[in-house]
């Protein structure tokens, strides 16, 4: 049951933002912005970041829609996701996209754990300034969003067809709407 | 030495603002909405909770500047938001802030850590759901704000000075300008 009356029928982080507009409005422009707003990584790699550190966090509401939007930007194929998951290390994904992931896991322990040798190893696959400033970002944003929707006790959806489903809007629709 | 080419000038978050304004302005809008908007929790006491979280996080820049802030909210006054740095249990504020301060350096670890007692202790003196949402979502802001900055390695002033000054300016102009 979740901590504060938050509104009955709505899941995850949707319910909220519906408690509070005023900080639903800049929330849902950060997602927004930082896994579909233009950028040299894909949306797929994006979302597979947020997955990877909200599974990290254990925060089943936010892995099991990213997991399922990062699969619909891949014409609904899990593998990949559910890989990376796993172990980043040995999942189908590009050398970059591994040494962004490592970033991405120092930041969802702390900041401070990030070291010049991890970027340097990003670099050298090629990752851009920008690329390891999003990867900090996104990592950054989702220590914040998983511990909103847990933090909150909000309704957690057991149902993998309902995260199937949202993932599939996320990916359609984006993050500015009234959905998730 | 900051791991991404920051412009080289500019203080912690106000770095990573100036290179990417397009992630800027959500994360702008968020601060100004947690800790400056409509609310029955003063300014004074949403600064003291981000100064509290961001010392537990271990982030220099944000502690510094938000405890500047909390105390030119409290005409210049550092004494009490260093207490709750300290040990926010005997710091002097009111029983509802010192609950709510619980709950923040649960969410500070995980949202996961909040329990049901927790967030009772807090409605027993006083704390409304509304209070309670942005306790919480202070908190997990901070967790994003604070792993950004270290996450990073942008420039940490050592001045006490300079946050004195910047937290002067975050307490009368707030979030939504060109500096902090």
């Amino acid at each position: 049951m979740p901590h504060i009356a938050l509104p009955p029928d709505l899941p995850g982080i949707v319910s909220g933002f519906a408690f509070r507009p005023e900080t639903a409005k800049p929330m849902r422009e950060l997602a927004e912005v930082l896994l579909r707003g233009p950028n040299t990584l894909t949306s797929a790699e994006r979302e597979m970041i947020a997955a990877f550190v909200s599974s990290r966090n254990e925060c089943h509401f936010c892995q099991a829609s990213h997991t399922a939007a990062a699969a619909h930007h891949q014409q609904g194929d899990y593998a990949v996701v559910n890989a990376v998951k796993r172990d980043h290390r040995s999942a189908p994904i590009s050398p970059k996209l591994k040494e962004l992931l490592t970033i991405a896991a120092r930041v969802q322990e702390s900041g401070r754990q990030v070291t010049a040798a991890d970027v340097q190893r990003a670099r050298d696959q090629g990752a851009t300034d920008r690329e390891i400033h999003d990867t900090v970002l996104i990592a950054a944003a989702f220590s914040m969003f998983n511990r909103y929707v847990d933090g909150l006790a909000t309704l957690t959806p057991r149902d993998d067809a309902a995260y199937d489903a949202m993932g599939q809007r996320m990916a359609r629709e984006g993050y500015l709407g009234n959905r998730e």
